[in-house]
């Protein structure tokens, strides 16, 4: 790089650090100005004092350079597009804005913890209901467990229930996890999971593309739900109620194409309702354990799952006579020998054999001069 | 008709009365034997003796008028294609032949009881497993109640467990109900659904492809679970095992182009195993209640649903400046007017006002010199 390239890119940095600062989250039209003329170039037009003088205001205030030190001094980083650690799956997110105008590549992303984000290229994300049932804790768990052993990072909300869980599971059993915050990532919230927030900024990774400082408030849940999406192969949906926020994380993914998967539950279960109502439509697949969501998010071929067909059963270990004399046992009152032979079509000496050998391995009853099935056969 | 033509048709009913008896059904072969050349031809076909001579021999011995007159004495009618009762739906099984020779429109069907089968042509099937748990007999009773208040028809196997309950909750709505057995309609298999088997058979239908008589064996099951399908608009599995015979009743519903549903169940139950997968490959379609079954089954327009929203929310009732405020108003610690207003673009004096309407109505609370959320808004 030349000097002025390096000046260049350093003025665009900083230019990225006031956007993050002064825009609200999920901006999609200063998303749009940045990828067409540049962060420098979109931040000289939005400080012209136009309808939105409010705006300008705030952008005004931001000091770039010194947020960039206070951030470090917290062990804070920034990254912008071009970074060697930028997750370039988020770059998708230019072309995913709604019609509301929500959406786009936000200008730069604040990261707390020493993973580097690029080990996200084959994570999953895994969210849900913050009133979870311990059902949906139990699957999280389960399910969490077997896609951190295949070494498949996890990313979650850091929120309370089955983001809790995703996290705290995918960590018990030695994997890769990381929080997306709606606040800046020097703030706790929720309060009760600071031992985890504390422990994922030490050890892995906690990302906001909000300033350190910043509240959380609703708005940018719905924002940061797009960073979990884009972040991620693919979005499993536990448990959500109908109007869960999880289901907006599960709309981003379907924006950006990749797999959404959903843990079907009980229709009587208020938290299962919005997942349930996701399959329905065909907007999720089924996954019912870790294994399922590696096949769907995989490289093709890459983790594929036998398909479940139910045990082997002893009926299967029957040689062919056998297991054609089985066939006309009746299940209810008992028949004779005559009329089993006459239905499967053999001799009735054949048949008398197959069912003695029936009768040592119990499949088959001798009772009130007649032949019937074991119960269970 | 005239007397020739009449004389024909009785030649025809009678040659389908033996070969009702005497072939095991879901026989292919001898369904697409009947279509092309008739039942007379095809059983005078089958009596030529060939390698099956057990065939020809159980074919002969048959007395088809006196099976009749047996039959009509227990109250129990033969139907074939062509009777002003048969239901047509059952003839697209002619087109329904597995690679191993199963399938085809059987040669007729035994009839106990009062209720004419054209009735079942708006019908539901709805099956599952034997051993049900408290959950699957819970979502079949409130499934086959609001299907019943509907006026469509509910067929089941008459078996313990889902069958029962599919059959049991109909009644009590007041509905309409068949069984179809896989033995005769003059035998009551299981056992303890005695009451319910000769409740149905007085009342409404029992049918059967197999002669008064007839023991219940497993291709039997199988050949009925076809039966099961083709009577009916579409079949509701809620819940089946990864091996269960209900899962062999979707299969045929899936060959006829009938729409297959299921209800989702917990991955980590047993019974829920097998919907579960079909749901996973696309093979059903989700359904949480009878409304989605009519449908998913109705004319298109005829019973249509109101899409899941979630109950309305208090929120929903403000308006748009107290909503636009409320969305800044962050869920962890407080925040001050000043800053909340400046996140809304709105005049602090508009602000304050809002956050008093707020506090009236409970959505905020003023705490430590700043304005939060209340919990649950």
């Amino acid at each position: 790089m030349t000097g002025d390239q390096s000046l260049a890119a350093d003025a665009e940095r900083l230019a990225r650090v006031v956007l993050s600062c002064g825009v609200e989250p999920g901006d999609g039209r200063t998303s749009s100005l940045v990828r067409q003329i540049g962060a420098v170039r979109t931040l000289e037009d939005l400080l012209v004092p136009k309808s939105d003088s409010c705006l300008a205001e705030r952008l005004e205030q931001v000091d770039p350079a010194r947020r960039l030190e206070q951030a470090a001094k917290c062990g804070i980083r920034f990254l912008v597009p071009g970074d060697p650690e930028w997750p370039t799956p988020l770059d998708q997110l230019d072309d995913a804005i709604t019609d509301q105008g929500v959406g786009g590549t936000p200008p730069g992303l604040w990261v707390r913890g020493p993973m580097p984000l690029t080990e996200l290229a084959t994570s999953a994300a895994v969210v849900g209901s913050r009133t979870a049932s311990v059902y949906g804790m139990e699957v999280t768990r389960g399910l969490c467990d077997r896609v951190a052993a295949a070494g498949v990072p996890v990313v979650s909300g850091g929120a309370i229930g089955i983001d809790f869980v995703a996290h705290d599971a995918t960590l018990g059993a030695g994997g890769t996890t990381a929080a997306v915050l709606a606040c800046g990532v020097d703030r706790v919230y929720p309060a009760q999971n600071r031992p985890l927030l504390t422990h994922l900024a030490a050890e892995y990774a906690v990302i906001s593309e909000q300033p350190p400082g910043s509240a959380p408030t609703r708005p940018r849940f719905l924002a940061r739900n797009r960073l979990i999406a884009a972040l991620t192969r693919g979005t499993v949906l536990v448990e959500a109620a109908l109007r869960s926020g999880a289901l907006s994380t599960a709309a981003w993914a379907e924006a950006l194409n990749r797999p959404v998967m959903g843990v079907p539950g009980p229709v009587t279960s208020y938290t299962s309702q919005g997942v349930n109502q996701w399959l329905r439509e065909g907007r999720a697949t089924v996954v019912s354990d870790g294994a399922e969501v590696l096949e769907l998010i995989g490289e093709s071929g890459e983790h594929l799952v036998d398909v479940r067909r139910g045990e082997r059963r002893p009926r299967d270990t029957l040689g062919p006579v056998d297991r054609q004399v089985l066939e006309w046992v009746p299940v209810g009152a008992p028949a004779s020998v005559d009329s089993i032979a006459r239905l499967a079509s053999l001799h009735i000496r054949q048949t008398e054999a197959a069912l003695q050998r029936l009768l040592t391995k119990r499949f088959v009853r001798y009772e009130e001069g007649g032949w019937r099935l074991a119960p269970d056969t």
